[in-house]
């Protein structure tokens, strides 16, 4: 089944050692906030966890890693716990057109209460222009929050140059990376990038669903998104999903030590398998960018002319059992197009056409090979159908 | 470990069978978001424990209920996302004086930002009078949120009696109960309450950490606590703790089969523990009440003349290795007296030698004869110690 799997980017499984160290654990059950020794021995995980996370990221002290349910909690956190400080009609915010729903909801929720917001533009690879953050740039200008990878097409922000850019306008200018794309798949080191708030997510690594994180600079000071008894030095209420910790925090610690093998070990995948859609199949366009430098190894995302991806889609995972995305996993439920193929500025037809394939640390060239063969007879076949469309095939 | 474990009002232990169900379903690892086979199993997982969280609390719908990352995060939601339409200079809400710190945090929150809040007072039981209730009523008042059975004193409160008492006042009143000590330990019936909005959690009916519930009646709209990509219809933002969500649902189902026979046992070593109490140890005065009627049959809250319960419980710890709780566990890392014990008018001497022994479906007559044993000979021990105090035991 794991070798059908072919949407990483929608959530990964759970890690073998992950799975082995989650049932050795699951007896492990005090509550950090008491005194006795079964709450002090859950203390320490969670700690440990974190400091497991820390590293993966960089970040020098392990307070400033605030573990949430998700990473949308993260981005929502950071976003909401930030701005809770200024009056709403008087500042100006900065997004792009391709964030992920954690971060364009919250967003057109300030809106609503009078917030001005810029939603940057991006070019047809999807990468913003340093010129037009330059320019979007106010005097009240409070907040900017940009993605590092884009969980459809995988392009990756030049983060450190928006940064520099940010601060050189304005010191003061909180900026928030969502980096659950990221995190595990590159490299991210939140004190050479020098950003003030980072968001990552367990379940995108290979770790259990429920945990996220948000990374915060000593400095930072947010108002909490979930009050209550003073868990994670007073950032965020309620008991701590222990056992969720732990099993991210194995993730993390794993994440770190094979993340050179990986990356590279996808960067040839994905090499592959591209030679193999050109062989294979006629008519497809990449969505976003294949430079190594600017996009997520695993990720690619391809629009096959004249066919619907939906049917695709289905086509695939009802004959082939195999897993791909159309758009975002989690827009899924809404039919619409995504707000990012049109952002790139590609026709209704094209985003019609796009499928997203992702993949990870499982994934094998018999993998590819079986996704490619598939894949070839069910576009043939969709095309097939089609009688106005030459066969091309 | 567990027979020694006297401190189910912070966490559980997770129960045989979650803990199978738990290492069952570790492998169903698809997004609830992903339109796939993958996608849609972990979809209909967490579905399925919604249907056994409703039936748990007396729900009608399975849409009623919607997932959090615990009961903290429940109760945030519920009271931001109703006092979210609000004008806050404007309105007046109301809750008691010993609510757990989730809704007194949100409440000083809101009072930090114009709000009027009544922080209702209990009698020495730790029991709401109705008319104190009905006085602090206003024609502005647009919230009331009460705990249904306290977490320090196991005290619980006339829920249905003050929803009648507010509705009949102003039928638009939002009443929310938190729940989270309630749930699977008492009959709790949302149906039959009429309440508009529920909380409660699942580690605190042995399933995992790190997953909560909000109950709301099907007229509630509420602001999103979390925004995001349109899960729990749209209440929520986050990819789904499926696992969690899973192990919830079965720790629900089976708190619903087995809560008379439970109940029953709790009635029992509670009367139990009492007489071996009261045989063992003198000078010792319960705080809050031991009638069954109001009061959680597995919690009892204890006050050891002339002893300071901080080296109570950490001899029963460090000796015994026996695990209760000082004040609630929740508030254990600020070194202040229990504003519970305070609202029921208790002396900073009383409060101070106050213990929380809370025992749950794990604990036999043998557990509580440990339990005697080793506090008689503690109390003993710490007497002796005061050169002052009359010998006594």
């Amino acid at each position: 089944m794991i070798g059908k799997y072919f949407d990483y980017n929608a959530t990964t499984p759970l890690r073998e050692e992950v799975v082995d160290v989650l049932k050795e654990h699951i007896g492990t059950f005090g509550n950090p906030s008491s005194i006795h020794s079964l709450g002090r021995i859950a203390k320490s995980k969670v700690q440990e966890a974190k400091l497991q996370a820390c590293k993966l990221i960089g970040a020098g002290e392990d307070n400033q890693i605030i573990f949430t349910s998700s990473g949308t909690e993260a981005v929502n956190f950071a976003l909401k716990g930030y701005l809770h400080a200024f009056e709403e009609e008087n500042v100006h915010i900065i997004t792009t057109q391709i964030e992920h729903p954690a971060t364009l909801e919250v967003c057109r929720f300030y809106e609503n209460r009078g917030v001005e917001v810029t939603y940057l533009p991006v070019n047809q690879e999807g990468i913003v222009q340093i010129e037009s953050l330059e320019q979007a740039m106010r005097p009240n200008t409070v907040l900017v929050s940009v993605m590092m990878a884009n969980n459809e097409t995988g392009t990756i922000q030049p983060i450190k140059q928006m940064l520099q850019t940010i601060k050189a306008i304005n010191p003061h200018v909180f900026f928030h990376v969502d980096a659950v794309q990221a995190v595990g798949k590159v490299p991210v080191h939140v004190t050479d990038l020098g950003v003030d708030a980072l968001s990552f997510s367990s379940h995108k690594l290979y770790g259990p669903k429920g945990v996220g994180a948000l990374y915060m600079k000593d400095s930072t000071s947010l108002q909490p998104l979930v009050h209550g008894g003073g868990q994670e030095n007073g950032w965020r209420g309620g008991t701590e999903n222990v056992l969720g910790a732990i099993g991210f925090g194995v993730a993390c610690s794993l994440a770190y030590a094979e993340l050179p093998v990986q990356y590279d070990k996808m960067i040839e995948l994905k090499a592959y398998l591209l030679e193999k859609l050109q062989t294979s199949i006629a008519d497809f366009d990449v969505n976003g960018t294949i430079d190594t430098g600017h996009s997520l190894p695993g990720t690619l995302n391809v629009a096959f002319a004249h066919i619907r991806s939906e049917a695709l889609a289905a086509i695939l995972n009802e004959i082939y059992g195999i897993a791909v995305s159309v758009g975002s996993a989690c827009s899924s439920e809404k039919v619409k197009l995504s707000h990012v193929l049109q952002a790139l500025g590609h026709s209704e037809d094209r985003i019609k056409s796009s499928l997203r394939i992702s993949f990870g640390k499982y994934t094998t060239r018999e993998d590819i090979d079986y996704l490619i063969q598939s894949l070839s007879q069910s576009v043939y076949t969709l095309r097939q159908m089609l009688p106005q469309v030459k066969e091309k095939v």
